[in-house]
């Protein structure tokens, strides 16, 4: 009671909580009461603090330090901080890890048995003692360790949707982290505590800012403010990226144009970008969406995509410094089928970048649905490294109102197989495989935090940055582990605690799949804040039935050879089986088919009757999940307790919402029943179609 | 080290701390052992529940129930709750409490030893169990209390300027802590501690909203969204208001005037009104600024103001709701003296308005500047309750950057006497008086409360917040003793912590004043953010020399009997004090009189001498600020040490920033050296002019 706010959420998975006076964490309090670890300074010191705080909390000891050898001691640095290493064993393996790398293992050093966390890089040592951290919080034993760790993605970072006015694009978690008004002279706690987060899971760049960019973000006295947030992250191994509006030159620059060809604009950019980094030196680079969504763009100068990006990338090269560029781009126009159309633009582009330029598409071709097959760029582009960028705020997964876990999306996309090169193409190894091919190689994610006290509104929310980062470092990783690795970072390592949690984190994207868009069904969800269901919405700027091409017949678009061709960006044999009905998986039926409301699906049941059960069932397992979280009353702090369980309730409501707003709209097409022995919906189409809000509120709307 | 953010400055006053284990903690859990407080919903329940996390956290006890009396106990609740009161001798006390007032004593009650915490109110109960908390966290004894508190003001009302998408403006604490997005069905902590902390100094209203209003938030959707907030604040005895605009009836209801002449146009507020309270049944009512910066009002119609304030209260009156008309409003032309107009425009109304309208001036006639004489329409206004309204957030006193304890400014006001019926007619009472006169009396205040995880930004901006409620509850209280009781709370009841931390506060705006605007300056500040010196400000649109209106000759402006007359809207004596340059206080002396540079100042030093000596002193004064705090260093937790000394540091830079360049601005008029013994300027004029920022940056702008 002592510490009313003390549950909150704020510690992240960083919670150092004691582990209590049990022999296990005897036996660690053994291995940790003394550490040489010299470096007061940069990397060392953040990871120096870390371990401070992460023995006192989770085992209640004090870090030790002292310079001679013992055994049972922990011996944690570089060479260059402990030059003994250069002596041992195994220092060919600290010479042969990345920059990132770690090492953390029981070794014999001048006739003592120790624990070694080393590396050949400061950021590495960081990286390490977060990971030796999480073996305890995890209960690991600490007896023969022989981790080596490197990361197989190079850059691995955080797109905010941040705003300079501090609201956040897609944001749902209250505002802005960024307190621009008092930045660069004030540097908030919580700066430093994003930065931990980060680094715990080795994410090691941020996009400040909003791909929808504003200019000014790229003046002096923006750029003095971004500095101070790369003064906070740089011992964190983070570096800042910006995004550049591509009409810069002219809105900020006093020219008349912002055409890649024009010297002048050049000459700005090369202006600009000594500039930035004559105040960030480590500053990563820019992230640029262009001719997408009314942002300006080399097309506006009938110039390529790689005229514009490969402007910015030379000016940047010699500073080491990347472009990412957007490859979510579309044509607003209904002739033109949006899944084709990045593929469309980007391929011919192949190839055409500069070395140090990635071409970013989103996970899925359309835009962040909560299911999608992989975007077919991924396998189509061997000569142009792809960053591939995951949304990890719910745009269109029930926002932070729904318990989703995304570690399980990302799976599905990153070990997705293109065939690229034959059989174990994955995304993960297209990803992968530019690091061989072309020296770099990269992974975005859109991140879900604000100013929540939480950090990502919903508690759950935080696994989903979470696995992000765990599989950014290792993108073949499983999700079930590392959701495992979160909870009990989380709530607790005692099984009748995590069982459900990971029960229900697993059942999550599923059920909220089944309650809003089963059966490839995607973008239907309410037109402006993308949480609900509209498939009714059809105005002449935008229609839902583009994208079910609902009538008494039929249901869903057909993308095969026959249909928009969609289906032929792909590699045989991906192509084969999502051209053909029989062997198209059912996830993506309705995206890629057809198909009549009395087509037999292999469950024996019609189409009508098998996405009615998916709907009834998405509203199910939400009731399931509830049903386990209430079983945790007692087990966990009452805080936490309370936040998830009001938040299902809300998602409960929202899920009904969805599943009879959704059957009733398509019913008034199909003219089939809901089957009796369901609950039937207790409203109208009509009441679904007016209501803001998923509840009755009062009798307001009906 | 266990709870790495323990300190972060979230649990604001209310952090119950342990006492530790002395004897007078052993004698307060005498004392609590076992507590008779029946009552499991609302005020009541909220009152049990702090009660029950106050002794836990400072005694480290729990709370017992029992029904049985015994000695030492506690009874607390109301004749409802205990009709035990009913038979004793202090029951008339407890009849002859206002709604929202209460008891604590000790008393002996059959036959034992107890205290009693009673009220006639739930929401009574709920302030007395706060004060009784407080009496332990500032470790006052608890023998014989004979305790009667009830509240001098009835409307103790925070005007949020917090807009409908998460900005606030001039919010220097991060974003809105409303989280429209998710309300109403989402109820985060943060509004319960808010509730928590407001009820703890007895605030009860709280305008959700900006004055600079959107019509939208009158729509359904967000009447159902304030409700959201209204169910938590319940509880706390906080009523949620709104702001109207005026042109709502057009821009939401479609029609085509919003005449408050036009039966029409009655109609929509009258229907607004009832749907506002089938919502949310106890609504205070409206705040609105109208025509004044750009805002829609009655004169747009030829109407008055109080035209416009009696249309909306008498749609108010039958549900028991306020208008807050404010008199903030000034026209745009540099004829018209600013700090004459709203007592010209609002004086000819008086008595005009309905008996549920308050007219809400500033504290001053100009615009919440660092300070200013007291408005004259207090003591003006005999026949019109006025409701008094304080700037918490710093626009003008150095945003959240600046360490400045305002409860000196609030007393400054709240005690100048406005002579309205003879001496000590101050304006306190003048406020308190309407009680009496009109059965009604209110004081308003713009919060700094924001999405930052302390709150306000700066620590010491809680202790703001913190005595506005204290002296709205009581505007006669003293501003040293809340500030100590703030202290006490936040930081520590040892006397080696407090004895310089309520040096810091108690000089700390007037440190301010000398730094920025000494000597009655006004409105030298940067034009746009309101931070920093730009007396040089001169565009067609506005310009500072109106309020400096500086020469070779002198500087101040003449706004006495033969100038703009501003003395003149004082009664006398105050009249006369001001108007004669001998007998006006010299903090208000360019605020009255056009001064010489060579004006013999009664410190015998000459007026340019004199203004070098205030901005001097005041950097010296932060000077100061910064030693004092430093010596706390090890007395106080590391991460609240940082968080100030780091913002001293800066506020030391700003100092530095208006002083030089208000200084080298000053002298190119007057001609006069800065004495050669002080530090000189370290830049020029011309750099003053140029920076974004106070400080220089890696010499980017000399």
């Amino acid at each position: 009671m002592q510490w009313l706010h003390a549950e909150s959420g704020y510690e992240l998975w960083l919670r150092y909580k004691p582990l209590g006076n049990n022999e296990l964490s005897e036996s660690y309090r053994q291995r940790n009461r003394k550490v040489l670890f010299p470096g007061e300074t940069g990397s060392l010191a953040a990871a120096k603090k870390e371990l401070r705080a992460g023995l006192s909390g989770l085992l209640g000891i004090d870090l030790a330090e002292t310079e001679t050898l013992e055994d049972n001691m922990l011996i944690i640095g570089t060479p260059q901080s402990i030059p003994l290493f250069r002596k041992q064993a195994f220092y060919p393996e600290i010479e042969g890890l990345s920059d990132e790398g770690y090492l953390i293992q029981n070794s014999k050093m001048e006739g003592k048995m120790v624990t070694v966390i080393a590396a050949r890089t400061d950021i590495g040592v960081l990286y390490g003692v977060f990971h030796y951290l999480r073996l305890m919080q995890t209960t690991q034993p600490l007896e023969q360790l022989a981790i080596k760790e490197n990361p197989k993605l190079r850059y691995r970072v955080l797109n905010h949707w941040d705003n300079l006015n501090g609201t956040v694009e897609r944001g749902y978690a209250g505002y802005s982290i960024w307190n621009w008004e008092r930045l660069p002279f004030y540097k908030e706690q919580r700066y430093i505590d994003y930065a931990r987060a980060n680094a715990s899971v080795g994410i090691n760049g941020a996009v400040l800012n909003n791909v929808n960019a504003q200019a000014k973000s790229l003046r002096t006295d923006w750029l003095v403010k971004a500095s101070g947030l790369a003064d906070v992250f740089r011992p964190y191994g983070i570096k800042v990226y910006l995004t550049a509006k591509f009409s810069a030159p002219r809105e900020i620059g006093g020219l008349d144009t912002a055409n890649p060809k024009d010297p002048q604009v050049q000459k700005w950019w090369k202006d600009k970008v000594e500039e930035i980094y004559s105040l960030i030196p480590d500053f990563g680079g820019f992230l640029v969406k262009a001719n997408s969504e009314g942002q300006p763009g080399p097309q506006d100068y009938g110039c390529s995509h790689a005229d514009g990006a490969n402007m910015l990338a030379e000016v940047l090269e010699p500073y080491g410094g990347i472009v990412f560029w957007r490859a979510f781009v579309y044509q607003n126009e209904r002739q033109v089928d949006r899944v084709i159309n990045g593929y469309n633009e980007f391929k011919p582009l192949d190839g055409k970048f500069r070395k140090n330029v990635f071409v970013q598409p989103k996970n899925g071709p359309i835009d962040f649905q909560p299911r999608e097959p992989f975007h077919p760029l991924f396998g189509g582009m061997p000569d142009t490294p792809l960053s591939l960028e995951f949304q990890i705020t719910q745009e269109n997964l029930g926002h932070a109102g729904h318990l989703v876990y995304l570690g399980t999306l990302f799976e599905e996309t990153l070990q997705s197989d293109t065939y690229e090169n034959g059989k174990g193409s994955t995304v993960s190894k297209v990803l992968q495989n530019y690091q061989k091919t072309h020296g770099i190689s990269a992974i975005a994610g859109v991140p879900n935090i604000g100013t929540d006290l939480n950090w990502t509104g919903h508690l759950f929310g935080q696994a989903n940055w979470y696995a992000f980062g765990r599989l950014a470092w290792n993108p073949d990783a499983s999700s079930a582990e590392i959701a495992e690795d979160w909870a009990k970072m989380t709530f607790s390592n005692e099984d009748s605690v995590l069982s459900p949690v990971l029960r229900i984190m697993q059942m999550s994207r599923e059920a909220y799949v089944n309650y809003t868009m089963p059966l490839g069904l995607n973008h239907i969800m309410n037109y402006d804040t993308h949480n609900g269901p509209e498939p009714w919405h059809d105005d002449p700027v935008w229609t839902a039935f583009d994208y079910h091409k609902i009538t008494e017949d039929s249901i869903g678009v057909n993308r095969t050879a026959g249909g928009t061709g969609a289906v032929l960006q792909y590699h045989s044999p991906v192509y084969e089986k999502f051209e053909n009905i029989k062997t198209c998986p059912p996830e993506y039926l309705l995206w890629f088919h057809r198909v009549p409301w009395d087509y037999k699906m292999p469950s024996g049941k019609t189409l009508w009757d098998e996405l009615v059960c998916h709907y009834y069932k998405g509203v199910d397992e939400v009731r399931l999940m509830q049903k386990l979280w209430s079983g945790l009353k007692g087990k966990i702090d009452r805080e936490r307790f309370d936040h998830v369980a009001s938040l299902l309730e809300y998602q409960e409501q929202e899920a009904i919402w969805w599943r009879d707003g959704c059957l009733l709209f398509f019913q008034e097409y199909s003219g089939l029943p809901i089957p009796a022995d369901l609950e039937q919906p207790e409203h109208s189409l009509k009441y679904y179609k007016t209501i803001p809000f998923p509840h009755d509120w009062k009798g307001l709307y009906e």
